[in-house]
């Protein structure tokens, strides 16, 4: 029976605009191409999840729109549960124009409705989605205080993905089990750039494992007052976007499996080395078997 | 009975994020407000001929995609037949994603897909659809080329919403029987800043009534030879989003009617000087009892 994870927070719908070259202002510009694919940080480490082979269940607020239905489309599709994806009347599904450019770059213009209502008071208890894990991002600070709070009652790990914005409330950081901070939302929060010495500043008065994931340059985890630093992998980038989601889906599906935090580290580096590797966000989440022949083919 | 319109051209989706700067290059910005709206020169032509009491047809190009649904539920909810929408496996509809700054500046970046079938052979002869006039834009050129022809044919009005991109095909100019240019489109078309001698340039063989739009400054004919002026009227400007093709919308539908031209280019001007004293494309375009009144309300 595979592992299942709760997965609160974002879903959104990003319409991929191929550009010559990023616009400026205040003229019309012709796109070359045109995708539109499924985003948010929740949303794509579900869709990772169900690509490693657990069982992904996603929460998360959307409008009652029709970019809803092509939102729960297209995560069905690849076998993530929508049963706690709820819609609002009035209110408007996030989404993002992202304007890409011959090199890559990314011009991302994201509209998150603020009438979305924040009252997490729906989500359903851990244990009866048969839950192993709970996985939350910071888009959404009601939702992932309500779901790690409730993980940790039951006893069951509570993954905060500590990505830009760390929420203001405190509190949503205290209710995780496991804080995995991005680099950038990391040095931002504490103002220290040094991923060791933030780690230590924002583990301040946590109850968690903490940890920093530093790209190539690996994870620095922080436990029981003990450093401890994981190094990364050296693999040809080819696009890096969905790797976090696919870093921290692969983590919470790890724990929920039971699996030790350190196995879990090397899983989801593993997982996201793969997905860099390979163009697209969801398009390039590994397979198990993938990342399991990956990490067999290290040196030891 | 009200009078029958063809619009043939373009129908798109934009999405307009409301932001307070417009963005620049490779960052992630947040929008404040966001809207879904319809466009295109065509189809807003269609919803103005509507809300003027003429009957619009529109024929357009669209994808099989969720934004074709949303494209057609619009213009259906404004009164326009889309019986001769079609839509094409495998294509994406056109869309838009549109910046809009707190000072009203736009940066539109438009996707118009290369695949979507050029072959026009599916329009309806003009008289089969009722129509006492056609209005074709600029944007589908085999599908303006088609309709206007086959109204020279049936001995219809055949207008051309002249604006950029102006056709390189001279067909399609050579096949209208008027030819309505915006000024930036003549301007650069025929590389002359002064309308009434760009005009001439632009009408040397063309069997057409012909004229160009200059905003508040009014409308330069040039007909049979001869040059007429009529002039523009000033009003407060809100905005101009959509003036153009309510102008078109308008003067097609007052063709149709079976008006003279330049009582046709006062309908239009009227409505146009209604439309742009009111926020919104679509939703700015005035009612025919309104172009009255503002008309009636006119100096002789």
């Amino acid at each position: 029976m595979a592992a299942v994870v709760l997965c609160v927070g974002h879903a959104v719908q990003d319409f991929v605009f191929g550009v010559h070259e990023l616009p400026v202002a205040a003229q019309k510009h012709r796109a070359t191409s045109f995708t539109s694919v499924g985003g948010g940080p929740a949303a794509t480490a579900a869709v990772a999840i169900a690509r490693l082979g657990g069982r992904a269940r996603l929460a998360a607020r959307l409008g009652a729109d029709p970019v809803a239905d092509v939102v729960t489309a297209e995560l069905a599709g690849h076998g993530v549960d929508c049963t706690f994806v709820r819609r609002f009347a009035g209110c408007t599904s996030s989404l993002s124009a992202v304007m890409v450019d011959a090199a890559g770059e990314r011009m991302i213009v994201n509209y998150l409705d603020p009438s979305l209502p924040r009252a997490a008071d729906w989500l359903p208890p851990p244990r009866a989605t048969g839950c192993g894990a709970v996985l939350a991002d910071t888009r959404w600070p009601e939702g992932a205080l309500a779901a790690l709070a409730a993980a940790r009652t039951a006893g069951l790990p509570g993954v905060l993905d500590a990505d830009r914005p760390i929420p203001t409330d405190r509190a949503v950081l205290a209710a995780a089990s496991h804080v995995a901070f991005s680099h950038e939302a990391l040095a931002e929060f504490t103002g220290e750039p040094d991923p060791r010495r933030a780690l230590e500043i924002a583990a301040r008065g946590l109850d968690a494992w903490c940890c920093v994931t530093v790209g190539a340059q690996g994870v620095h985890v922080l436990a029981d007052g003990r450093h401890q630093h994981l190094p990364g992998h050296r693999v040809a980038v080819v696009d890096t976007l969905g790797a976090g989601d696919v870093w921290h889906g692969a983590f919470a599906l790890a724990l929920a499996e039971g699996r030790a935090e350190l196995d879990a580290v090397r899983f989801a580096s593993a997982a996201a080395a793969l997905k860099v590797q390979r163009a697209g966000g969801r398009a390039g989440a590994p397979t198990r078997a993938e990342v399991d022949a990956f990490i067999a083919s290290l040196p030891e």
